[in-house]
């Protein structure tokens, strides 16, 4: 794997004088066009063996580039509020919106080697980590992105040359400490993880690009010209999907379905309701208080049909809940910033810390629901979304959160009555527009999504609950009870999700 | 102060169950209003004594309104990501947007407050941050804000009873622990130092509101009619100012005046450059890794004329700098999410921690600068920006940070040549746009609002260095020269800034 970068690569100081103009015009005019075209953000990694150029290659890209529309993050400890939330959450928070470059200082890779090197992590966890990031890699591909992936190699021998100058020079002296030395020792461990590592990532979306690290100038210009020619490759040529789209129902043969198969007029009397609304209110206002819950946090998904009850729902799981300790999300369109990221982002910022309830009204399936019924996405976009929204659910369960689903169902007949009453009564008179009825014309569109979201979409870490909700009272207890259990079992450790390590969410 | 919340304020139920109906349904009129209008955000300050009724009041908010429109802020411990930035960040970052209805629970009073009463914060001290907080709310008010403080009161005895009814129920008894039982030991304390805090900050533009917490019933009628008419007259009445406009620039009797007096035509050769760029750049790198910078940050903030050179500054500092340790801001028009805040949102978000470097490219002097002379706001606006920028630059200094401002100032006659020479040049022809010929017939008016600017906006904490720029190298040197200067003198504490407290600034 690191063959070719041991072959002694070098430029002389003639050649670099005559190519380095040519390229920093050349990738200024690559950034210019990047930044008018707006679509396309440029993910580049810098990792490698210490010594090996890492800091320098950034320097020199700033030197070469506009430095405004570049932003470099250095990741090392987590911050507390980073810690709190799922491991990806700090790299999503800080990724280049479109039109942008961002160079990260250490990686997503960081951690899984590391934490391996220093024994930490296991090698099973490590394979799993890099399973979950070729995932993410294959998103921010799919969503537009431009991933460079730079690792720069320096062999043992190589690496103490590098040290020993570094250490002579008095303006790069300071850069070298006991640490990067003591690094030398556990070069060949290291070189054994990112062997691994580089192995499993070395996927055809986001292949590795392997920079031999010694000569200064060899390394600046191949970086250069790699970055050059993959923005001036995708300003050229616009199609970048790495998954053909091939949209494959199940045929409906007996007219059976998941939707239609549930019995939408369940009874219940107010009285009943009311006990209760209160024994599950009060059930779910101890859950939080938990001592377990700490280590814990839920994320509620509401999606149901127009006037299904959402939002008297949702007051019902409020009203159990101290205001402090959650946060309602309505989801609308995306604003400009959220439009210049990848489409899970605008979710992924919302994330509670531990202890914490967010309730989002309507949710991330939009993009297998509405924009697949109305078109607003390729048909690529949306299929891709179905495990692109698993492998997002799975990271915040495992991280410790509860996902709970809820769709709501109600009759068409129901909703045209609701629909009627509402606009009857002044202050709910704004909650019917005329959206709400042109969605009404796409009734069965919208019947077919759903119960492909469903199929697709109800995983063990989190499953959806289908509610029967042409009777309010029925639908709320429901709600309340399923969520209740669900809490109840995950403090129990009674759970579907990771059985195999228990232990490591509790120590979060 | 608290003289009419003793009264022993009451409604009965029957009144209660009239009116409730009522003002619910105004207030989610009021907020679909509010909603529409998008040009508000409501601030609802919740504070008081314990068992006052605080949280069942926010309760009764969620209870009445949409809440899908209200986001509760709770503070306790600052985070490790607020704690390394000024006191204001973290509620500067939670404002809610226009539209929207923000709840704090424990807000910039509880710290003051507290602080004072557990004897971590002078009298002296406290008084200084209730005169900060002064000017924050009045910038809210003046930014479109409703501001509205609550303060719950209850007298002794009141207080011992409350704790003992929610001790019986068992469905609050969770809530009262031995702390709130302390906390009643000090009700004395709190009491005088909470009437020290509302009298100080009972200003015309956000006064207290206090509100007798015993009755429920009272309380959250009390509270929500408030709330309702403070909605309903500001969408009536969209008159806001505080401070009345008045413009009186000093008449320029002899011609001379700032700008005029500097001279443009500096000298300095390559070679003296060469030398000097890499004294003061070897220098910076050097200060910026001093043990002692880990408890500061560097500001770095650039206006200047079109083509005046500030982005080859920019790169020269950078170039000192380690890519991790710095971010370039480059300020161009603000987001959706951005003009959904007040003016200085957008510049409050790109704070750094401790430690590391922020170079604005274009700043927030914008405000009396492009929105001044294009008219883009009220002439009140920029008049009162004045005196808030400088609070905003008080409060960085204040929290560690190195504010530096520079001024790059061409003539007219070199501008041009710069402007024909950029259209030569293929990848610095998007450098000249219309919109720099458009400014450059407005020299004059720009040259008021510079001298202006500088004259008001110079202060001890965050002078203003104005840089003549017609020979670039010159400038570039003065520019480094400058930073070094400044950052070396308060690494050194030979600085202006509260010099009565140095100390403060090492302990963060």
């Amino acid at each position: 794997m690191f063959e070719s970068a041991e072959l002694g690569h070098s430029i002389d100081k003639a050649t670099f004088k005559k190519e380095e103009p040519l390229i920093r015009a050349a990738l200024q005019e690559a950034q210019f066009n990047l930044k008018e075209n707006g679509k396309i953000p440029v993910v580049v990694l810098v990792s490698g063996q210490d010594g090996a150029g890492k800091g320098e290659t950034i320097n020199v890209l700033y030197e070469w580039m506009d430095p405004r529309f570049i932003s470099t993050l250095a990741f090392s400890s987590p911050t507390d509020e980073e810690r709190q939330r799922p491991f990806m959450w700090r790299y999503w928070r800080a990724l280049p919106p479109k039109g942008r470059v961002g160079i990260f200082a250490g990686s997503w890779y960081s951690s899984p080697i590391h934490d391996h090197i220093e024994g930490r992590m296991s090698m099973a966890d490590v394979d799993q980590r890099i399973d979950q990031i070729n995932r993410f890699e294959e998103m921010l591909v799919n969503e537009g992105a431009i991933v460079l992936k730079f690792w720069f190699h320096l062999t043992k021998a190589g690496q103490k040359r590098r040290l020993r100058a570094l250490e002579k020079d008095p303006k790069t002296a300071w850069r070298v400490t006991k640490w990067n030395w003591d690094r030398l020792k556990t070069y060949d461990k290291l070189q054994e993880a990112a062997g691994h590592v580089l192995r499993l990532s070395n996927t055809p979306w986001a292949p590795w690009i392997i920079v031999e690290g010694e000569d200064d100038r060899y390394r600046s210009l191949t970086v250069g010209k790699v970055l050059l020619e993959a923005i001036q490759q995708r300003l050229k040529d616009a199609s970048r999907q790495t998954t053909p789209a091939a949209h494959q129902s199940l045929p409906s043969i007996d007219g059976k379905d998941l939707l239609s198969a549930l019995k939408l007029d369940q009874r219940m009397t107010k009285e009943a309701y009311e006990t209760e609304l209160a024994r599950y209110q009060s059930r779910l206002s101890e859950l939080v208080r938990d001592p377990r819950f700490k280590g814990r946090s839920v994320i509620c998904a509401f999606e149901g049909a127009d006037a299904a009850g959402k939002g008297g729902a949702i007051r019902r799981i409020a009203g159990a809940l101290d205001a402090r300790d959650y946060q309602i999300v309505p989801v609308a369109a995306p604003t400009e910033e959220e439009r210049a990221q990848p489409y899970l982002w605008r979710f992924w910022r919302h994330m509670p810390r531990l202890g914490r309830v967010t309730i989002f009204d309507r949710t991330w399936y939009g993009r297998v629901l509405v924009e697949r019924v109305e078109g607003f996405c390729a048909d690529a976009d949306w299929l891709r979304a179905y495990s692109e929204i698993n492998d997002f659910e799975h990271e915040l369960s495992d991280a410790g959160a509860i996902v709970v689903k809820f769709w709501l169902q109600i009759s068409k007949e129901e909703q045209l009555k609701r629909f009627k009453e509402r606009e009857k009564i002044e202050f709910k008179r704004f909650k019917i527009t005329d959206e709400d009825w042109r969605n009404r014309e796409k009734w069965d569109a919208y019947h077919l999504a759903i119960c492909e979201m469903v199929e697709r979409t109800s995983t063990g870490d989190a499953p959806w609950t289908l509610i029967e909700a042409n009777n309010k009272y029925y639908a709320r207890v429901k709600i309340l009870r399923t969520l209740c259990e669900r809490v109840e079992a995950a403090l129990d450790g009674k759970t579907d999700e990771m059985p195999e390590k228990p232990k490591s969410r509790k120590k979060k």
